[in-house]
Parts: structure tokens; sequence; C-alpha cells
């Protein structure tokens, strides 16, 4: 992959309020990731989004001087042809689609979250048939381009797509380098000198090693009870006696399992106040249009920090200049399985440690798996099964199964109050199922 | 073990109100089982019930004119030594503990249950360690004895025996034998015509194939939504979609984890009208220990069929016979795992067909594992092995993981309050705990 | 299964002198299985050994009176449609391809013998192809019919079938039935009373277990050196110092591994005198249709006993008996490995004990695997693997590497000379290499 | 790991004449492993050249400037007292034990090689029980300590370890970075722009995959038949047509397993001339000897470069650099397979591609593992595991069924002929055979 060849990248879902981000990533990546053309790619309903964020795109590479063409098009083939990596950032039904996602199961007592959960099974649903046509395009007109897949729910997505395309894919959290990022701030070390091991899947990990120099420091991080946490989840507290036997350090996303109660009391107090996440998300993402709609802005305005989805850009980044240059450096990404977790399918995608070479990520095994971990672990990947193959059979028979098998979800009849509902508020996305 | 010799047979709990069941199978199956000391022995605390009940076995006998010599006693050593089966069926903290098991969790509106969630973890609180017990005094003084085990929660009292000593061990229930009864009853066929094959865990199980002379019977039962029921679960409906894409005939007992909020009203209301299933069993048992002790009885009751464990004593009177005449016929039992879920570690205890020779059973492989209960018998398998670590340890950080872990206890802090309120009750019976 | 139709039964290769062997089984068992149709089919060159013995055929019923109608035929499509058995007897090449598969190695300085090394490798790549196209037939004209194979070498046969059709097929070997009749003869027990564990594959197992009535015989089986042996394998001595550290009453084709140098020495002297194996059947088989021809013979005759392959046909009847009547005993069989070994492939075939229901075989899981027999195992399933792969291929290259990892063959050099000559032998045969 | 603490080094078998080439090394990488203290250890047979190679070491210190003391004792447990790392090379019944390895072997006709077949039995049975004492001092004087082995059978004595003890170790041979070096030269690139893949175990790997900047260099490889090869395998050739089927670049001590009638001619012919392979290396290490005693010498001599362990040293220090500092780089190590081989048990020595962080190395997954490798690779393993277990226990019937298992052993006869033989000659080394 080292020649000299320019790179050809393609950003599907281009018109993201994310773009900027990853564009000011290739300039700064340049001189180990030589890209010659960045296509970014949109729907027509995104047309008005991809031509601002699109415009900024082109002048933040003029202001670099580095030979980068951009290119913008509704034309995802065009796009997508001889590209040497394609990535995906984009929102079937947009922000509606996840405001029903968490207004819905609120309504009915129950969790509202667009990765997991009753909102997480919809946004599922909506999104993988969309990206295995992707991928078929991909098979037909870059059978060797790398696909990042950043779409949520990314685990499910990422299994999707390994197990129904022949697609070289790998699924991307920014929520592992967040962690990194806020380890360097509190020990005040650079990312090398920190271990971390990962065990789960996307959004539901628990990360059983953090050493700094070689150091271990879970079990004071444990003790402590000081968290790292994203934009998106509610900073309600950990029981310390709980948190001391967990094993390991818990993802944010852990709360909604571990104090549903908490969490949706929270939930419904925002919905009261101000809305879901998904309102607030929108009003964030309409600021930020109207910065980049200034054609004096030639940089990422600090405000995209704000935005939730911090260090994406980074991770995909990081994974494009070491899958091209055979770095072979750890990065913890979301492939499938193998034999790694003893108690999980070798289809099933897991979040885990790699070792990124030339050839792709090569999973590293986990030296250690709390006995508490596996049981939901499991009863998550049911769950994502099982909406899986609801996604691509359009059976709402599995979909039920799928959705009583979540542990958010507290009985049957409610499954079936959700899931109806639900699937007639997603008709215009869910043509399997009508 | 088909030599000459009389057998001696050990039944710990004998004061049990089970106990004429089990002696009627016994002389029913005297050609196959050639018994000639019966050894029932109870705690001091049992000592009332164990003599009316003994004496009862001992007319039983007398009319039946065999050559079984039955003893009571207190002496466990003395019972066990140089015996060929064992069986346990005991109750610590007597049917006052199983009424905290339910009572307490109601209260805090939690599925309140003998063999599982936190009733059934306080009730293998209390077991675990005496069995061990039991199966040191086994492992000196009658190493080649088999133990029977029909002591709920059967299948972790199974898996710790089997984990945590060496005897050689079995567990029982009696769910198995009565939907083949019930099927027998359905079809007009006799057992033999009835094949079925258990994928699960003891009170967790799916039930995958049922056929009749080697026809497919499972799609019309799941269809008609017919239903074997055990006494002791009450018989709410199941939603016939969600019935017809479970993969497997359910357990009764899979009604407190798919119909949560039904079952609970009902304990709920039965807690307001009577008492709760342990205050029936009492006004049952005191009913049948008046009958037991007319001096006139030679039999069994008829009443006591009504108690609940129908067909136990069957169970344990066939896997006797099959063990001690190699008999090799299919029965389900609790046993390690082996390789026969590939989702579970080889020594968790799972509920499976067996061959059942003289050295022992040998699990069948499963044909069919529905995906949707994988991730659920996974949680509850977590909870399992939780729960065992701590009645072993006495260590209360693992107790809570265990109880946070069970798919019934809705979060973190439901199981705090539920762990120190039944912890605190069941004092008497948990030395390790405090 | 158990309906009242009466059953079709296809022998593909009933021109064969066993074949009154196998009717004889059916007459004997006609009350458990009720045959209406017995079709014997073979080719062109077999239609005069097919006539002589179908006639005798005919006879035989005629005399037991039963109400079976014998079919001859040299339509297999006919003989297969709607069948219920279908079993192979068969040999491609006849007993002159036979006796290349012994001569050749033979001259080089290897064992010759038509189930292992170079010669088993030949008859496989001229079988496995006739055996597929079979099974096109009975996956198009009979798809719920039982494939009962024994065509040698059964092992590769059977998972190539199993691997590469739908059809439900087992294979069989008359090795397991012979030990049980030798044991039954030496401890005067009946069969019932006796207990073995069979690991390893077709031709190269290990009985790990020895039991009458629950007593163990292995160690003194092995100490004492006793031997069952078949008629095609040479009866040289054991080592008793080795045997009694082996783990596992062997398989007499395990002298062919164990001791090579010595049956080596012994198939040159018998060439040398009076031809191979391939030789001496030859001649027993012209005896034996001698015999058929008389019209006043009316029953298998004794000489058919001195053929070798005794007991193939009780096998076959009795797994025909118990598939039909869901009869769930124990038998020796050729089925997938499923999880039954732990270092071999799923699908890779291997002789274990199963428990027959009218669903199929099912593995019993093996309590013992001797450390020592598991190489040897696993190179010769290596050897089976790409045996089958080049069989199904004609890839050379393949089957250079299948011959090469045989434990037999002394080096790539032999392996190479090997090849070609055998091939070029086999031309006739094996189209897909030339 | 990488506090300013100076660390200890001791080197068991430190009178070894690759020692100048180990001090070398660290002299080279003192910035990134600060050494403090390098102990050199023999026992009192080897005080002499231990005082002759340790001065050298002195002077060769001296020379650098560097602040390492260097220590020469023949008390191994003041040398492994607090020691950071332990490196093992040592010879365990000197050349004159190798010698026989060798010769015997070759007079019944068998190859005789150090390290597999007979003469690597012998030495892993002189050599563990030695290794297993050294590892009893360190989990008492070094607990932390890694333990470094290269003393040969590596793989059976890492094995022996890993199982047997609680030393942290790692078993390391020099033909990884051999192949390396070669590739480097070959295609003149640096070692990072080269990838390679190692399946096998030690000294019976396939290299499945050889990228250069990512390109497959694999089948050019070989298909031009070209080779690297070490000192002390004879270079006979391969077959083309083989080579090209078999799916991996071949270690050359394969050659012994694929082309054992021209190795052992060659042996043979060797043996007539000059004598075996010790008895070159015993001319050798004379030599070398002579040169170590030169006052004025103060650097490794470039004679010991024809020894035939190049870059052992090379590898040693490697692997400490990134123990001692997180390195996490890609090394190939043996070490247990954990899940990485489905086909061995997860407690099997292999040599496998490590990520080596400061933990210790972690195996990754292999991404081909051709079919025809599988069946030796567990041949062998089955000859190491019962070898080790006899190494352990004395016991002769485990040794016989370990030697008879051995591919390179013709049959039983030999097997036992071989084993009374050798272990008669090696009976001063064996005492737990006698």
């Amino acid at each position: 992959m080292t020649s000299n060849k320019k790179l050809k990248i393609a950003i599907i879902g281009g018109g993201s309020s994310y773009t900027p981000e990853i564009v000011e990533g290739f300039i700064r990546h340049y001189a180990e990731l030589p890209i010659g053309e960045l296509w970014l790619v949109d729907i027509e309903q995104g047309k008005h989004k991809l031509d601002i964020v699109g415009e900024l795109a082109k002048r933040m590479v003029a202001k670099s001087g580095l030979p980068i063409d951009v290119h913008l098009t509704l034309d995802r083939r065009a796009a997508i042809k001889d590209a040497d990596f394609v990535s995906t950032q984009m929102r079937v039904g947009l922000l509606e689609a996840r405001k029903w996602d968490e207004h819905i199961p609120n309504l009915h007592g129950v969790i509202g979250q667009e990765t997991t959960g009753p909102g997480g099974m919809m946004k599922a649903l909506r999104t993988i048939p969309v990206l295995l046509d992707i991928c078929k395009d991909i098979e037909e007109l870059a059978p060797n381009a790398w696909l990042l897949n950043f779409t949520n729910p990314a685990g499910m997505v990422t299994e999707a797509i390994s197990r129904h395309s022949k697609v070289k894919s790998v699924g991307l959290c920014n929520a592992p380098i967040g962690l990194h990022k806020w380890l360097m701030n509190k020990y005040q070390v650079e990312n090398r000198r920190i271990y971390t091991e990962f065990v789960g899947l996307n959004h539901l990990h628990w990360v059983t090693r953090i050493e700094i120099d070689g150091d271990d420091k879970l079990a004071e991080l444990l003790d402590k009870r000081e968290e790292y946490s994203g934009k998106n989840v509610p900073a309600t507290e950990w029981d310390p006696e709980f948190l001391r036997t967990l094993g390991g350090f818990p993802s944010y996303y852990l709360k909604y399992f571990y104090m549903p109660d908490a969490m949706l009391e929270e939930q419904l107090s925002s919905l009261k106040a101000g809305g879901t996440r998904a309102e607030v998300v929108k009003r964030v993402e309409d600021e930020l249009f109207e910065l980049y709609k200034d054609p004096n802005l030639e940089e990422k305005p600090k405000q995209l920090e704000q935005r939730g989805g911090a260090y994406y850009s980074e991770a995909a980044v990081n994974l494009m200049v070491s899958l091209h240059n055979d770095k072979r450096d750890i990065q913890t990404l979301n492939v499938p399985n193998g034999r790694v977790l003893d108690f999980l399918p070798e289809d099933a995608a897991i979040e885990v440690n790699c070792v990124v070479t030339g050839q792709g990520p090569l999973p590293l095994p986990v030296t250690k798996v709390p006995e508490n971990a596996k049981g939901l672990i499991a009863a998550v990947k049911t769950y994502e099964r099982l909406t899986i193959e609801a996604a691509i059979t359009g059976d709402r028979g599995i979909a039920l199964q799928a959705l009583a098998a979540h542990p958010l979800v507290p009985s049957v009849r409610v499954a079936k109050l959700l899931l109806e509902e639900m699937l007639e508020k997603n008709r215009p996305y869910l043509p399997r199922f009508f």
C-alpha cells in the first residue's frame, strides 16, 4: 500500500457537521496519508448541508496549500469508484427519526437511546439495509477499499457488514480514544505510556486493564469513582461498592444497564425541560451550520467540539494512517470476534484492541474477562444478532424476539407495544417490514 | 454394579413430606433396584416430622412384604456410610426462610421466587455450604456413592458440587418428567414414543424438539399455546405471536423472565389474599402430616400429589434404576456442560438430555439452540456462577455483582437494597457473611 | 417413521457377494423393519453377478414366506426413487483396482492397503465422485432417505458426503460389532452387558473403555495382549510393554501404523507367495459365486463368513431398525465430529458411539482420549481432508500434499513416485485428474 | 517497569561461547536497557570456560565505558536473586551428550538431531528437570523476573515451564529473526517494511505470509525455491512442485520431516566423513575459546558468527528491550497457544507472532493455517506433551509412547531399541528414570 500513488477517499454522509474535523485530520496527517482526492457525498435531502460544509472543506484545504482535490457530489457510485478508503457517517431518517427513537420508549417508561434498546434497534433496522447497499457498490467499484464505519449502532452495523458482504470493513467509536485523552490529561503522560485493554461490545465495554508505564491504575480509578464520560450520557454517579467489584472501568453507556431507574428519571425530566438529546443536537447543529456558512472561516470552529462526537475523526484518520502504512500500532476497534471471547460466535462483532497491520486489524487476546460482564455481553449480543436478522429479512417475529431479549425492555408485553408503535413511526425507512 | 449385593440408600431430609412418594417408588421398582437398607436422616429440628413420615414409610414397606430395613436417624454420617445412593431433599431455613425469599423482593417490586432471582440467590447461599459439607462426608464415607440432588436451586447446587467436590453427582428436576406425563396424556401414547430435546438450565429451559413417533409436534404446540405447567407457577397466558417465534416450548419458569409484570401483579395479589406460595405450601404440608400420623395409613395418600413436586420421586427412582442397571436410556438431567453448549464454560451445570450408563450420565449434543435463548441463558448463568462464588467465600461484593447481574433485578440500587435486607434476614443461615 | 407403510430399500452394488448376508438380516428382522420392496442395483459390468446373487436373494425371500418384492436392476434412479434406505457396498474399479492399490506401494517399500495409505487414497479418489453422484440422485429422488455407506474408505467417503451433499448419511464399519461379538464370546455375556467407548476415526480407533456389567476390563485385556482381529489384517503380535501404556484397545488397523516394518514384511512375503489380499479375495469370491449359482441354495452359505466383512450386514440392519423405530440404542458409527473431539473440525467424520434416534444418530461425548492417540488421529485426518479435496477438484498438487502427509509415506520423494504411478494406473476411474 | 532503577540480568550457562554476542547486544542497547549488574553463572564443570568468556565480557564492558558490573559465579541463587531478567543458554550433558543424541539414532537408520526426534527427546529429558529447578529458584528469589529460554528443545522446555511453574517465561529461537535478516538482504529493505506470519511450533513452522510493504511475496519465494537456512541444517533441495502447494515458506527443520531419506543419507555420510554436527560444533567451540583467551581481545570476534546460533542474542536483547519499555512491537516467540490454533490445547507452547507489551507477549491470531500443516503439528505436539510428562515423571512407558508417536520414528520396535540404548547412555543425567 505504500506506493507513491495518491489516495482517494470517499466520505458518505459528507454533509455531516463532523466533516470539518476529519478534513482537519487529513490536512494534519497528509505526510503519512497522501490524499489526492477527497469525495464528499450525500443524498438529495442533504444537499444543502453538503454545499455549506463542502465549501468550508475546500477553504480549509486551500489554506493548507496541499494538493487535495475536494469533490462534492450526490453520485455515490462516482465517489466510491476506485476509492482506497470509504468512510460512513450518516443518519438514515435524520434527527427526526432519532427523536422518536428517544421519545417513544420514554413514553412507555423505557430508556430511549439511539444506540441501544428500542431506539438502537430502530436505528439498526433503518441503517443496515442502506449500508449493505453501499457495500454492494464497494464490492463492485472498489473491491480493495477499506470501509470505516462509524455509523451507529456501530457494533451491529459492523457485524451486519462483515457477515453479509465481502467488503473489508472496520467499525469505529470515539469512546476508546476519548478515554485515552482523559487519561493523558489526568496523569499528564503521553498516549504511548498508557496501556488499556477493552472487553465487550461497542457501547458495552469494560476496560479491564489501565496501566501507566506498566503500573496498574485500575483499582485506584475504580476506588475514586473518577469518570470519563461522553457528552451524550448524563453523569449520574456510580455506586462505590458496586464499582469496586466490577472488575473493569465501565463504559459510560453501561449506566443505562446498571442504573436504568436513575437514567430514565433523568431522561424524563430532560424530556419535560427541553426535549431529548436529539433535540439538543438539532440546535447545536443548526448553530454549527450558521458558523460554517461564513466564507471567511477556513478552519474547524472550536464549537464543533461541543457536538458530542469528539475524536471520531481522529479515530478515523489514525486508522487510515495505520492501514496505509502497515503501522502495527494498537487501536481499539470493532471487528469479528474470531476466537477472542470464548462465549460469543466467531463472526460476532466485538470492541477489542487490535494491532493494525497493512492487511487489516488483528484482534489481541483479552487477558481478563470479568465474570459479571459475560452475561450482559451475551444478552446484548443476542439482541444484536436477532436485530440484524430482522433488518435483513423484515420479519416482525424476529424483531419481537430481538426486542424482548434486550435487557432494558421489561417484558414481552412492553416489547410488543413498542415494536408496533415504532415500526409504524419508521415506516418510510423500513420498506422490508411493510 | 449389577452384583447381587443389596443396596443402601440414604435420604437426607428424610422427614420431608415427599418421602412417601419415593418409598412407593422403591417398592414398585424393587426388582430392578434391590434395596437392603433405606436410611432416612434429618436434623434435630426435623425430628418430629421424620418420626411421623418414617413410621409411615415402615408401614408401607411392611405392607409390601419386601426385605428392606428402614432406619430413622439424626446421624448423617451413619446414614451415608457405604451408601450406594444418597439423595437430598432439604430446605435450609425451612419454609420460614422461603417465605422471606418470596416476601422481601415483592415488597420492593421484584419477583419473589425460591429458585431464581433474589429469593433463589438466598436459598443458594443458605444451601450450598450445607451440601458441600454433606459431600465431604460422602467423599470420606461412601466415595463410590452417587449423589442425587433435587434440592433447589438445583442447577446452582449441582454446579457447586461438581466444581467443588469429588462426589459423583447429578441434579434432578421434576419438570422434564412432568412434561412427558402431560404429553403422554395429551397424545395418548406411551413415553417411549415421545422424543423431546431440552436446551438450557434448570428452571430455564426451552424444549426445542417434541416428536411423537418421529413426527414434529412443536409448531402445533406453540401455535395452540397449550401449556404444561407446574403447581407452583401461575398460569398467565403467553402472547401467541411471541410464542410462535420462540423456537422452543418454554419452561413455565420462563414466564418470570418474559412476563415479569403480569407475574409480579399475580404475586402481589396473592400476597394480599393469602400470602405467598410458601404460606400455601405450609398449609398443605400441615395437612399432609396430619394424614401421615394415621397408624392405619399404609400407602402414599392421594393428597400428596397436590403438593407441587409431582414426579420428583419418580425421577429419582428412574435415575437410580438406570445407573444401577447400566440402562442407557435418555433422561433429562443437570450435569456439567462439557462441550454441549458452546457459549457456556465446560464446568457449568446445564439441564440436558443424557444417556444414563452404569458409569454415569453422558450428555447428548443439542441439535437446535434458539438464538433468542442464548443471551438469557448466559445472563442467568453469570448470576449463578457469581452466586456460587459468593456462597463459598461469603464475599458481599461478589453477592452484589451476582444480584445486579440477574435479569429480574431492575438496577444496582435495588440489588443493594435487597441484598442488605435479605442477608440480614438470613443471618442465622449465612455464617460466612457475618 | 413408525407408520404402517412398507419400506423400500435400495442396495447399490447389489451384485456383491455380501448380499445374501444382508438379505438374511432383512428376513430375520422383518417384524421391526417391514420391507415391501428390496431393490438390488448394479452397473453393467456387474450384471452377471447381480443376476446370480439376485436370484439367490429371491429364493431366500421365497423360502421365508415374507411379502418382500425383490427387484434386480441396472437403473439406479429407479432403485433410489422414494427409497427409505439406500445402502452402498461397491467397489469402483473392482478387485483389479484393489490389486494395484496393494501392489504398487509394496513395490516401493510402502504398506499397500485399500483403506489407508496410498491404496486408500486411490480408492477414495475413485469412489468419492461416484458416491457424490449417487447423492445427487438421492437429493432429487428420495430426499428423506437415509444413506448407509459402507463403501471403503468409509471415513473419507462419509465425510465427503456430509460436507458436500444434503443427504442424511451414516458411515458404517463391521469392526465395532465384531469386537462386541468377540467380547460376548470371550466373557460369555449378552451384548447388552458390554459397554465400550470408541475414540478415533474409521480404521483408526482406540477402544478406551471396555466394561462388562460395569467392571473395567481394559487393563486386563491390554495386559494379556488378547486380540480381536479382522480377516484382512495379519495377526502380528503387539509389543506388551507398548500395549500396556497405550490407553486403549487398538483397532487391528493400527498395526499398520505402529509396526509398519513387520506388516510390510508380511505383505511382501504374501505377495511372493500368492499375491496380495485382493487376489485372495478374488479367489474366495469366485468360489462363493459358484455356490450362489446352485438353484437349490435358499440360504446364506456358511463359506460367506470367511469373506472378511463379517457382520457388515448385521451392522446395517441394526442401524436401519433403530432409525426406523427411534430405538435410541448405542451404536458405533461414522458421523460428523460436532464437538466431540476438540482437536478436529466440527465437520470431520469420526467413528464414535452414537445414540440412534428416529431423527438420526447423536454422537456421545468421549470420556477418555489417550494423549498418544491425538497426534496420529490428527495426522491421518489431515491426509483424509486433503484427499477429499483432491477427489473433488482433481488437483494433483493437493493430492501430493495429501499423500506426503500420510504417516505411512516415508518422504515427499516417495509420495511423488507413488502418486504418478498410481494415478496413471487408475486413469480410467479418475477423469478429473486427466 | 520504566523506572530509573538499573536492571539486573542473570545469564545461566554464562560460560557459553555465545556470551560475547549477548554482551555486545547489551552494550549496544544500553540506552533502552540500562543494566546495572550482569551475572554470568555456570556449573562447576563449566568454570574454566566461564572464566575465559567472563573475562572477555569484562574487557568488552570496560571498553564501552558503561557502568555495568559483570559478576562471574557458580552460585546460581545469588545470580538469580532480584534479577529482572534471567536468560538460559545451557546444555545439560555438554556436547558429549549431543553427540550421542545424533549418533545413536543414525546407527539405527533414524534421523539424529538434537532438537527433534529421539535426540531431541533425550535433550528434553535431560534439560526439563534442570530448568524446572531453576524456576523454583526464580519463584522464590525473583518472582517478578522474566525468564528468557533459548535452551533447546525450546518449544518443549517452554511448555514444561509454563505448565509446571509460576515463572513468567518466554521461549526464543533465532530462526524468525534470521529469516527477517535474509529477507532484508534479499529485498534490500528495512525490517519494519517486512511482515511475516509464523504458524506452528518451534523448529516446525510454516511462514504463511511474507509481505514487503504490504505486497505478498510468498508465491514468488515458494516458486523460486529460494531458501533461508541455518548453519546446522544441510541445504538439500526442496521438490518444486511440492513447495508450490505447501501453503507456507517452510522452516528449514521441516526437511527432516519431508525428506528424511535424503537428510539421513546426508547425516550418514557426514558421520563417516568427520562426525556429526556435535563434533563440528566441538571443534568450532575449541577454536573460539582459544580466541577468547587473548587478553587484547575486547570485542566479539567475527568467527562467532560461524557458530550456528546467529542472532540468538539479538533476539534476546530485542525481547528484553520491548518488555522493559512496553514497546508493543511484533516478535515471533514461543508462548502458550491460548486460543490461537484451534486444534491444540490452550496450554501447548507454539511459535507465533506476539505483540510484546510491558506485561508480556500477547499472541496474535493466525490468518492462514495450511491444512497440510495441521496433522504434522499435532503429531509432533503429541510427542512433545508425552516427552514433557516423561521428563517429569521418569515413566518409561510414557517415554515409549512419546518416541513411538514421533513421525521420524518408523515403528514401535525401533522406538523401543532406541529408547533403551539412549536412556542407558544418558543415565547420569536422568536420575528419574533409574
